[in-house]
């Protein structure tokens, strides 16, 4: 369409990366211009800006360390709201410059948290090989084409880095599937500025952020029974410290349900009433597809009739 | 005003009981007719008739027998509503035809209920009378002044009954304050039809019927927790026995507030949504007249800005 | 065996009540004396005094009123246990003297519990009779065959009344099944001194009655999650007013298995730290026989493991 | 005392970070011998080899990165306990060799966690200065005396670390207090081989990993009434991902008390029994000292005289 130009999508950079690998999921992006960003942050501040429609970024499990970042920057400075989530299967290549032999290999880079998930790896095939830290997998795989130093010496000879990086990087692949964990899944989602949530599908989420009324025992029973008197299943709760002293802590929810849904709207309203703060962070669909098993007792209709049944009694009517 | 009939009230009979002096107590009935009846039932059912405004019948503690009567009647039939509590301080005499003395009194009658609630004076005083059971204390002192049988025996010499009592039938009071508990209270409740419930007062009490889902562990404790998470506390819970297998129950409940409450009305929904069955048995003053305590959490305002919220979430606003 | 008297053994009487019944269901005491008692009181008196072995009482939805005050006995007075329980089927006749037509039945008398269980049949098919109360359903039946009043009046034409009173006192049955609940079932229960309980047979039962600690909302859902916590279902749950003041309340609680079973002693332990008042009352194997279901997490050896576990941390193994 | 060499100690190094500060503050380690380590795993697998006497990790809200790692690290491998906790108010300076002033910084080196606790003074300070990753803040500081490379160039101008290692290595402190949360603290803890606890002080934390049942909404609301049925609060708890698969968590826990407190030891046994993996991490003193708030139903002697009593049910003594 002349004259409409396609959005522009942020992603915690730098290319090669798995967060551009999960951008690439988003059939809406397909076309829009991909802006790598240094930090969570970043990102998130090109959506709130209006530089960009939306922000792509890792937020559980991920190994680019941005799962505590994306909680904490979701949590401050203007809202934000996921409005879709993207699971990518998360594989590690051993990578070098063509030519580089495994025995060769005495310095191996990459974001710690990489390293960290191949560690088992490491120490079986390359006992000796010490570790540098990178801004990121894709930023260790890049390091790799730069220029040497005068000495010739690049401070590190591979890198632990996602198979596209290898690929764009013009690498060579040393070792296959040497993450320790196979199978591992990193969750990302897509989040934009406040907007009407993706419409009802049966199979959603909603993500939340709570701050816990006091203390910690008897204040998370209460949060948590928000939920189940609704009848609502949680599918995450992470902690998070918050502000400076010891023992504050902020609870990183996903809930299975939709705004729209009669028994999350009660919870939310619940929480609303009970905690100190509560930031509402989106309803989107699940990226498993998985629909939410509702009993007869919470369904919408469930809720309404129970409304109408309070009106007639309030008019006495029964 | 001409041509407006004054209202009629039934009540839980006969005269000279307990809960005549409730109904003496209602403004509104001062100048009505005042119906005995024989049974809770009874009076009920000429409510439900439109014979009468309301009855006045016992709910807690009674000394009449009425309470589970009272609970069992307002839990079938065509839905009533509480619409007054009425306190009543409880104190029996023993009241015998003049010229009886207290050595004179081999056999006492009076309701079982009153009768176990002097056990304590009657075994130290009349270690050797025996109990012959009446329909109601009133009955036991209205007995005594009918005319003895053939053989001159009226079966029984003194009535354990309200001071009321013995002063109408005209008989002497041997002795007073005979019961076991001194201090006791009665709780009787006027009974009417459906209509919009007494405006609130900042003092109310709402009474339900409650069927439990299945089991006892589990299913009651959901129960209490759609209270608890509202802020709802309750003043009176009582299990009832329910249809033939043992082992099925129904609770009796008070709560503090009134159904225009939004806390009530949400504990209301819970249980209306997860009860298999519910009855609103109406809201009204407390007869103590003690304000529900609200936090801030609970308050109406509370629950107006949290549903404000939660629409702003689905319009895309926050 | 010479020189050792068969044990004798209370119970609620008159003889030919459904408690009678009860007793002749417990072969130890086949061959032994019964002592009917005119209140349930007196039978578990005569058990604290060491007059008798044990007392059969009724303890839940009986006809003969025995239930508060059972359950009001056992909770004052010197510690009683409950042995055995026992279920009778219950159902009742309408007797009259031989001669006496249904259509001749203008007043028919039986205990007040009796006549609330037959109420419907009564006002379909003697609409226009009357009722008087009496002490029990047998009292009822023994009455129509005492010499009649020099005006040759009974005071009452037919008896509401167990089959086997009938039989006892030569009675007509003018109607049988004439209870508005077919499949009706009591349960009675066998009370003796202190003793160990009879041996666990996987499917038992543990009465008690507990005090709650104040006020009812949350200190009611505290008292069901000692059991909750501990795996241990509740077969019933009553309150019963305690002492004067209204609002305070005792629950009387049947819990699935024995005080042999760890689980079970875990939520006594709980209930004895937290509550005002607890009294064990007994356990019991169960009268239908049905064994309790327990999970892998609340047998006697996870409990036995667990304890084990933590001896060891303390030493300073693990 | 001759023949007997002072203790050696771990640490997360290198020296010069502020876990060196925590493990200063051991009156033990005063005269041993203090072991830097790269990763927490490696100074506790030194623990579990028995070349140190004890480990000193970061555990809560730290600037090195060691949280999660040092509750991983926990978690897997032999069993290790907590046997003391330190708390060490974090400070950041921004320093670098002496001769360069604030606006010759355009590279800040540290560890990603202190860069992250920095942002707000780097962001208004340097606003156009870069980040380079480094293992920890005292490489950081470190690196900045090494031998610059052929091209004169260190790669970096200024790191952010503590003040001791600025000391250490002989920088010129730029700027002070240069943390965006003053008054902030990080806990550290000394970690040794099993063994007996420390005694009870009353003022006493024990630290758990408990695996979840299967789902999260109930899972973790048992969880934690283990805890409240025993009156155990709790002042940390922290989700960690298991394993591969989204969605599976262990929950990390401090709680009031000591294994040798019996509220304490009731809650482990329910855990035990209930959870499907709990790994104890020792009971230790606070280092804030604050005693536990005991209330009279969960001291010791109620546990006692609770047992007592259910151990005279069983013997028929009540």
């Amino acid at each position: 369409m002349p004259g409409v130009p396609p959005a522009r999508y942020a992603f915690l950079g730098p290319e090669g990366t798995f967060t551009e690998a999960a951008l690439r999921q988003v059939p809406a992006a397909e076309h829009g211009d991909h802006v790598p960003c240094a930090t969570v942050g970043a990102a998130l501040d090109l959506v709130r800006a209006g530089d960009v429609a939306a922000a792509m970024v890792p937020i559980e499990n991920s190994v680019e360390g941005g799962v505590s970042a994306t909680l904490d920057a979701l949590s401050a400075g203007d809202p934000l709201v996921v409005v879709r989530e993207v699971l990518v299967p998360i594989t590690f290549v051993l990578a070098a410059r063509p030519g580089t032999g495994l025995d060769g290999v005495r310095v191996v880079s990459s974001h710690a948290h990489a390293q960290a998930q191949c560690r088992g790896w490491l120490s079986e095939n390359l006992p000796h090989a010490t570790y540098l830290p990178a801004l990121s997998t894709a930023a260790a795989a890049a390091g790799l084409t730069a220029p040497a130093g005068h000495d010739g010496a690049l401070g590190y000879d591979a890198a632990l880095c996602a198979p596209i990086a290898a690929h764009r990087y013009g690498l060579e692949v040393l070792a296959e599937h040497v993450e320790d964990n196979p199978g591992a899944v990193t969750r990302f989602v897509l989040v934009g500025r406040p907007a009407p949530p993706p419409p009802r599908t049966g199979a959603d989420k909603t993500t939340l952020l709570v701050h816990l009324a006091d203390d910690h025992a008897g204040a998370l029973l209460e949060l948590l029974e928000q939920f189940a008197t609704r009848g609502v299943n949680l599918t995450r709760i992470e902690s998070r410290p918050r502000g400076d002293a010891l023992g504050q802590y902020a609870f990183s929810i996903d809930c299975e349900g939709h705004v729209e849904d009669e028994r999350v709207a009660e919870a939310l309203i619940g929480l609303h009433r009970t905690s100190p703060f509560v930031r509402y962070l989106g309803s989107y669909p699940r990226a498993d597809g998985r629909p939410t098993e509702v009993t007869t007792s919470t369904t919408d209709g469930a809720f309404t009739a129970a409304r109408a049944w309070v009106s007639r009694l309030r008019e006495g009517r029964s």
